[in-house]
């Protein structure tokens, strides 16, 4: 750190402060000797362009992010904020209601939820008080709300961000954001669940970054799947990390994975192998419920009858044409109990509409972009008297999406616009400053959107130059003449037309041309 | 900790893990032992709830949000979006871009910023790397984004959440939205600070909290006069702390606290009096240009300079009716070098819109609701060729205008909407779900707001009773004999009036009612 290799600022303030005597400088000698305001404004402002210290300060201050963050500039926001308002479109389109919770939980919230991942949870430095760690998801935080105020039943969305100390990678950072959507409550069985998918559909499809597929399983499924094939119960959860690597490393590394690592027998894997690399619609689930071992499973097969409901509502919502049902799914969280899926984008940019059963050869390689299930246990887990309220809900992780959507504004629209201007105020001729506020003021109180260049005689060229540059359609100019024929000349910033409008038609022609 | 008191709840999994022997418990039988289930999924979900450790560890647990932070409801939500709109609608009116950091910077980026404060700041465990720390407030990794990417001019606005360690109390939290607004860049003098307080004008007018005031001062006044009356220069910023308190307690109780604690002679202080209790119009400039001992200070009397041409364009702006030059502003921050100011609102619910000069008795006792002001030399701290950007800016304090706007709420409207559904599907009678289902699939399609009860056979009561509960206006009712009829029963909620659609014109009629 800067401050220990080197005097810090204040450090050296104090020096220079120590190095003026009294004698020699007086307050009242202040205003009139230069020189010595100049080194009052450095020891009032704390200036570090002062010269003892500056170059190792400099050298030594690192100018950055924290590791795995990132900036996000006015281009990336104006995608950004297209994106949120197609998302937060979909959830009020279904009914949901807004929370928010704090950036940072009581530690004691976060733990034993996450399973392996928990290390990955960034903790506050204890100053004085409570064990802070900053929320890892919206999930947590949404269970523990439901319990801290007992309600039982909402359906709520929530965007913001989550942080995880995770090794960052394309597409995946730190901090970054989630957009939940959730329901809780008793409700029909498979009823709350079909809508959920049906939101991330909807999202999906309406974000147009082309062909997508719905993972769907359930965890009462795969664990009775390991169960019938004698993998130990003290295993599921370390076996299901394994089998959750299935798309990223191929069959053949898995498997040496389970025997090597895991300590489970060939025999166990291979029978493993053969359920949960099985993918496809209704047929796999018919497959399941007639094979001799896994219908003796009670577990098993009230996970396969949900399932069966759950596409039933798909098929009416309009869904099921994006679901597969993937027994190779697992998800790494510790509080799902039920069905879980995960959508991932396809490869290539013309994907054709339907997934072919048995076919996920085409999935891109960047993981999912949105995920979610059931876990009907978590508020309990908050609640004095242990009562629950069943939930399910999605998380559109909105990075990957973004980045994606940043690529193709790059390649569409090189000179996307970052602010909203209608018009820019602006003069021909020197001291029309007052005139050109006068105006603006005007503008501003009816609601138009103006800038006026914030100098007292600016040239004409460089004030079209600016509309050019931001793309500002639109440019009310304002002269001797024009004032004195009471009239703004409106001019149109591509075409190069200007028209004399009457002062008192103007801010209707902005807002007719600009609408 | 529950976990240091108990068995945390993966310690007790484990333990349950080896009470059952491999012997007595073969995953084979799993499908056919309910028993067993039961305890393989607790072991699986980690439910707490299980017997041994349930009571202990739900009596440690608190369920609480950290110290100084709350959770928002859907009500509160409702009211937020609406003040933030009205905000992001004026900063885009004066063409601002968005941008985003994260929410914690580097350490060294945060010292040596905030002066007395600086021990506020949320640190984080140093968990292998980088020391992080929580933003304190905008402008500083405004102006660390500033520096990292080159930027000499931008005008941007950034809503985001900031953290303190202060002391919580009524309307001051540990978490709070700050909405910034900020023009970087070489302009001409005061006009970019002009159009910071007409933003400021804006939103406090439009947000019609009741009547307020815009208290302005300059950094170098303030330390022209504090030279000026025999202050030594290195007790400035000590003694600006105590100038600040002038809001909250007495000038008897100021001017002992500067006498006892920091050690200023009675002379000094009295004369100092005379100066920072000074507040009002234009005429207060004017007073101190002429003031014998002021005026031979060049800092005090460039400020005072720039400040009647601000006050020049203020009005232009048809601002000044609101602002107050109050010699008594000091602001905490140390990163300021000119112009400051500070919104409070007035008290009572029909202040006059005029303020009169030398009248501050009015101001009503939380403190600023937005602030801001000119630091010219923040950026040049990060530059490595200490290269500068002057800057200028606002900051809106949501929390208090929220907790003020939701009271205000409460008492206009008790029942706010907190969701947008335009219309709820329902059936009067049993065995409907699926065509429930597929009417609503239809009018999500067409981008109409719509729910249904997650029910397979809900009554009909239920169904407008949960209508009348959330302000759904509109009901769409089918059962046998609209199915036949191919239409559609619409029931507005609050007449009770009910007419049969033909289904084709649905949407289009709900799009007409609910427009």
């Amino acid at each position: 750190m800067a401050s220990i290799k080197c005097f810090s600022a204040s450090c050296w303030t104090i020096l220079v402060a120590r190095r003026i005597s009294p004698s020699t400088f007086t307050p009242s000698l202040l205003g009139s000797v230069p020189n010595s305001q100049v080194i009052t404004k450095a020891l009032l402002h704390q200036d570090v362009t002062a010269p003892s210290c500056s170059v190792d300060q400099k050298k030594n201050f690192l100018l950055k992010t924290p590791k795995g963050t990132h900036d996000v500039d006015p281009k990336q926001m104006t995608i950004r904020e297209k994106v949120f308002s197609i998302i937060l479109k979909s959830f009020k389109r279904h009914g949901a209601e807004g929370i928010d919770t704090p950036v940072f939980e009581l530690k004691e919230t976060l733990t034993g939820k996450y399973g392996e991942d928990s290390k990955l949870i960034y903790d506050l430095k204890d100053q004085g008080g409570e064990q802070l760690s900053l929320r890892y998801d919206l999930t947590v935080p949404f269970a523990r709300y439901l319990a801290m105020n007992k309600i039982s039943h909402i359906k709520r969305y929530q965007i913001s961000k989550v942080y995880r100390r995770d090794n960052p990678g394309r597409g995946r950072y730190r901090e970054f954001y989630q957009c939940d959507f959730d329901i809780a409550g008793h409700y029909d069985p498979l009823l709350p669940d079909a809508e959920c998918l049906k939101i991330m559909y909807e999202i999906l499809s309406e974000l147009e970054l082309g062909g997508f597929l719905i993972k769907v399983n359930d965890r009462r499924l795969l664990y009775g799947i390991l169960a019938t094939c004698g993998v130990p119960d003290d295993k599921f959860r370390t076996v299901s990390t394994v089998i959750d690597k299935m798309d990223k490393i191929s069959w053949d590394k898995v498997r040496r994975e389970m025997i090597e690592e895991k300590d489970l027998s060939p025999e166990i894997v291979d029978r493993l192998g053969e359920y949960i690399r099985l993918n496809g619609g209704l047929a796999v689930l018919e497959h399941l419920c007639n094979d001799s071992l896994v219908s003796q499973n009670t577990m098993a097969m009230e996970a396969l009858s949900d399932l069966k409901l759950l596409h039933s509502y798909l098929e009416i919502f309009g869904v099921a044409d994006k679901v597969t049902f993937d027994l190779g799914l697992a998800r790494g969280l510790d509080y799902y109990t039920g069905v879980i899926y995960e959508a991932v984008l396809l490869r290539g940019p013309e994907e054709p509409h339907n997934v072919p059963d048995n076919d996920t050869d085409k999935i891109a390689g960047f993981g999912s972009i949105a995920a979610g299930g059931r876990y009907d246990d978590l508020v309990g887990m908050f609640d004095s008297k242990g009562r629950k309220v069943p939930c399910v809900g999605i998380s559109i992780g909105i990075e990957r999406i973004l980045s994606m959507a940043e690529r193709k504004a790059e390649e569409s629209f090189k000179n996307i616009r970052t602010t909203e201007t209608q018009v820019l105020v602006a003069s021909a001729q020197p001291h029309y400053l007052e005139e050109r506020m006068r105006l603006i003021t005007a503008l501003w109180s009816s609601g138009i959107k103006a800038e006026m260049l914030h100098k007292k005689n600016p040239k004409l060229l460089s004030q079209l130059q600016y509309c050019e540059k931001t793309g500002i359609p639109l440019v009310a100019i304002i002269g001797e003449q024009e004032l004195r024929d009471g009239v703004v000349k409106l001019r149109d910033v591509t075409t190069r037309e200007e028209v004399n409008i009457p002062r008192e038609d103007l801010i209707k022609e902005i807002q007719k041309r600009t609408s």
